[in-house]
């Protein structure tokens, strides 16, 4: 039997709901998603927490993402399998704000995460309760990124996890994974392929799918992104937050942190314009957001080497589109020259070396800049979803004069 | 003019002392090694601190190795180049210790540093110093990790940074370099070759030489590593630390450390016991232990494809020695198959994925247990001085089963 903690000493979390129909199920249970297909989400009791946790609170807290851990869903401390993922830095780029138009501009730099990106958050969260629930294999689809973050949380925790992947995915992903013992398949095709691979691996083989939204705890480990930022902002929220998007599942949890932060009465007035960058190539959103829909088609031939960005149907899409219209955000495309001279002026400028993912952004933001989209004076904070260290081809081998010897 | 800080509330810097003559030198200038030859190292005004910094003071402060800024040696908080460097995990790997016959192993993630090593401890604090005194141009001699470090504060900085390397350094390094915009010099031959070139070009072209131990700052941002330790236990301290060890100088500054640490009255009781794991192709610390010697010979034909663990004479090697000797210390040396072994073991176990310098220090614990070097009942803090994404060909190309499409 999982008992229900305290609020304030250990997880809040109620129940689930189905963000379609709204019915309600059973946290305490390994769950999908609903019968009527729409994902579930984790609802917290708030209320009483509000009551009972000043944010205050938190400060004296160890320096990862469990410092949420009542607004997280794992019940007992002992189920947490953590590398001390999150609480990532966040700080100044100034050299590069002033190249981009802007006085005041922030990375919330991910690459510091086990793995090297922020996909260890949700996979720490979603192994830690998928295990507490008693899942024993655990299989999803993927650009790369998250099936080598399951791979390794999945080690740690000593669970099976079945990964499927792009045949193009990088080779430092294939090897982590090896290392970590997962069973990989790669599929020719996208990652909507590996997820096919995957659902029907789940009805023959019994494995649970963990694939982005297929269970309702991964969005809980990528919201706490959200809480980092306003509380190293000391409680303010910044004018907007700028993603790098594939799936884009990243900007829907960050809103439900948002929103979760403001019923906790630990945020007050407007939320943040929450905004996406999608590659020229794989670009579903940003059609969607141009037609002003709710929804998005599957994009054809979807291309970029930005491996992270090439996810031609969101499930969740219209979670994300949500988000960006609620908060008066937007969306912008970049090409994938674009991206390279943003990985490059990153580097040049700050010394950080961004994955191509996060290189999308530094274009992303001089168009919403030049197109008046994002005023000069903001405080904007850019996404480093990603450390450049995962993606050697991504950038040119250079040729140094050989000297001696 | 620069105002010295009163202590609690900057700096407490105080002077620098020559390590084999004891001479005292100016903190406030420029300065490389003494002119008897030997390093410099920083002294604070401890006594003074001891009386107004209580360690519980910390606990609210940010997490990255700036929390002692006392102990370190920038004057002005406006001259500190930062990326939010240190404060890296440290956490149980229990299965992985379980394996090598230890009830309780803790690794220290030096991996979660900006550029994935704990190198951007040293850059950071060397940079921001060498900039704040007015170096315009900084070079230095490296296996890639530090030059990489260094390349990507300086860029931060907006200095310039000449770094030179052997030939066969890490791909990603030289990407990285490159995209910072130093100036890369390539040697035919080993760290020592690199070095005598940059100790060339500081005589002919006036560039301030921050090679190992050849400026005085460098070792204070690696002492930190010594400082989140004991803080991260609650201020007490494990009976081991195992660091992979080439130059060894992250020994003599975490002992430098510990020494301040019992200054300062933040710990008591005995000292951990300082291990370093070599190389068994180039293991000069290993030779000198075995023959009771506190100074190291050169050695020739240096070679494992541990880069950072290729350093055939170390410029401060009676420091690393002499620390080893104080904390009853020993070392220890292993083949590359072994590391190769041990960077499966940890990612099998634990999902970490450590560079090749790293994972030297799996089969070296496990060769302390087994002679009883280390009790089965001991704390042991072991080092991840680097993250496992760096060295793509450390790791062997799985083969994966391709499916549909």
């Amino acid at each position: 039997m999982i008992e229900h903690a305290k609020p304030g000493t250990g997880s809040a979390l109620d129940h689930l709901e189905c963000v379609k129909c709204q019915r309600i199920h059973d946290a305490d249970k390994l769950q999908n998603v609903c019968p009527c297909g729409a994902p579930l989400v984790a609802r917290y009791r708030l209320a009483q927490l509000r009551d009972c946790l000043p944010r205050a609170a938190l400060a004296h807290r160890p320096s990862n993402m469990w410092r949420y851990r009542e607004l997280l869903p794992v019940r007992r401390t002992d189920s947490i399998v953590s590398m001390q993922e999150g609480y990532t830095p966040l700080y100044d780029v100034p050299r590069l704000g002033a190249a981009l138009g802007l006085g005041h501009l922030l990375l919330k730099d991910e690459g510091a995460n086990p793995g090297g990106t922020f996909k260890a958050r949700g996979a720490a969260t979603g192994v830690s309760r998928a295990v507490e629930l008693g899942a024993t294999k655990v299989a999803l689809g993927t650009n790369g990124n998250a099936g080598e973050a399951w791979a390794m949380y999945g080690a740690r925790a000593g669970v099976e996890t079945v990964v499927s992947m792009p045949v193009d995915a990088q080779q430092m992903t294939l090897k982590i994974c090896a290392g970590c013992r997962a069973e990989v398949y790669l599929v020719r095709g996208l990652i909507s392929d590996a997820g096919d691979f995957i659902r029907r691996g789940t009805q023959e083989h019994g494995w649970f799918d963990v694939s982005t939204l297929k269970e309702p705890y991964r969005l809980e480990g990528k919201k706490t992104m959200a809480y980092e930022i306003a509380e190293q902002l000391d409680w303010s929220v910044p004018d907007v937050i700028v993603f790098p998007t594939g799936g884009g599942i990243a900007i829907a949890a960050m809103y439900k942190a948002f929103c979760e932060l403001r019923e906790l009465g630990w945020i007050s007035g407007s939320f943040p314009r929450l905004v996406a960058v999608q590659a020229e190539g794989c670009a579903p959103f940003a059609k969607a957001f141009r037609e002003g829909r709710r929804d998005s088609d599957f994009c054809h031939g979807a291309s970029t080497f930005a491996n992270g960005l090439r996810v031609p149907k969101s499930f969740g899409d219209f979670m994300v589109l949500d988000a960006i219209y609620a908060t008066k955000g937007s969306v912008v495309t970049v090409s994938d020259d674009e991206i390279r001279a943003g990985i490059s002026q990153a580097a040049e400028l700050e010394g950080v070396f961004l994955c191509p993912e996060a290189g999308a952004v530094v274009p992303g933001v001089r168009k919403l800049v030049d197109r008046g989209i994002i005023g000069s004076d903001e405080l904007v904070v850019m996404m480093g979803t990603g450390n450049g260290l995962k993606y050697p081809d991504a950038v040119p081998m250079p040729e140094f004069p050989i000297v001696g010897g």
